[in-house]
């Protein structure tokens, strides 16, 4: 099957992308509201895209047309986000975040979540994920309706067990977060593991 | 455990980072040689992000210190590229294609790889994969010893098996590329799926 997304399927884009880009890392991230409030959403448009200087990408939309998430808007204005990685026991929390509260209203305290404080920005981490990271915003870029935030990794908090530190390593064997697969409510597990040997 | 990826643990931010932004999707970049011949190379620093216009980034570092990868080169020099997805049977022949040949030598070739004319970008796809993206480069960008290119994503085709011609939708159920996992070789399946539903 052969798909023209700029002209007859262009309708369709969005959710044949989103199933076949697949599996992709969750970036589940806290901002500040105005108020203080701690926001949390869940975003898959994520990646790492370097490590000098460590930067993440991720793309959060409008929530209606024309008018930014709410994480987008704090981004903004506060110059900071931590995106929190979800194990598999934090799925159902992840999820109920992607609600459209009230503009400012808490997911996090909605969701009963324990927050921590970060240690280089004012947003808190949340309490019980394999790992967090304190971003800086490096810049926002629009291009056409897509929305891309930029940010720099100034600190990583990974949980005890699932780091070396000796090796100063992820154990990958054991640090397995959920993936995001097809659109609209697919999700993986992502312990069945292997190994490949790159070439030099 | 905390890390300092701009301070003390900076030597060790890409072994960091590509360990925890997991699962990562796989881009298995093909793009045009200057004497015609095909390159194939897999890169996980990549995902979609957004669908108006359809946009995919990629991030393909250096071959040495200053020289970009084959795959930048080109892609600068042609103005695109094909992202192929990565079912489960062609792992080792996708990950065979991460060496470095000479320059200009096509991992295709030595791959035995067979590949299958485009529809409107001159890089062909290779053959027998879930899922290929014609894409035109939209810009590059660096940051810092980043190297981001970004695509528009024009074309798509997928695997008659893995679509619904009637809903015009990608079948979740069954499409399950490989996922990166912990650098430097770790690999997902990502057949372990689950649903749940997202609130409005």
């Amino acid at each position: 099957m052969e798909l023209d997304l700029l002209g007859t399927h262009a309708d369709r884009a969005y959710p044949i992308l989103a199933s076949i880009v697949t599996p992709r890392p969750i970036a589940w991230v806290t901002t500040l509201n105005r108020d203080g409030s701690v926001n949390a959403a869940p975003f898959s448009f994520f990646n790492v895209f370097g490590a000098n200087p460590p930067l993440v990408v991720f793309a959060p939309g409008d929530r209606s047309e024309g008018v930014p998430k709410d994480s987008a808007l704090n981004c903004k204005r506060t110059g900071e986000f931590v995106v929190n990685m979800v194990g598999e026991e934090m799925g159902e929390a992840m999820v109920a975040t992607a609600a459209s509260l009230e503009n400012g209203a808490s997911e996090t305290e909605q969701a009963g979540l324990q927050t921590l404080a970060s240690t280089v920005v004012s947003t808190p981490r949340i309490a019980g994920v394999p790992a967090a990271m304190e971003c800086k915003v490096h810049s926002i870029q629009e291009i056409g309706e897509n929305r891309l935030i930029f940010g720099i990794v100034h600190r990583v908090h990974v949980a005890d067990e699932f780091f070396d530190k000796e090796k100063l390593r992820v154990i990958g064997e054991k640090f397995h977060p959920l993936g995001r697969m097809a659109s609209p409510n697919f999700y993986c597990r992502t312990g069945d593991l292997f190994e490949m040997e790159r070439p030099d």
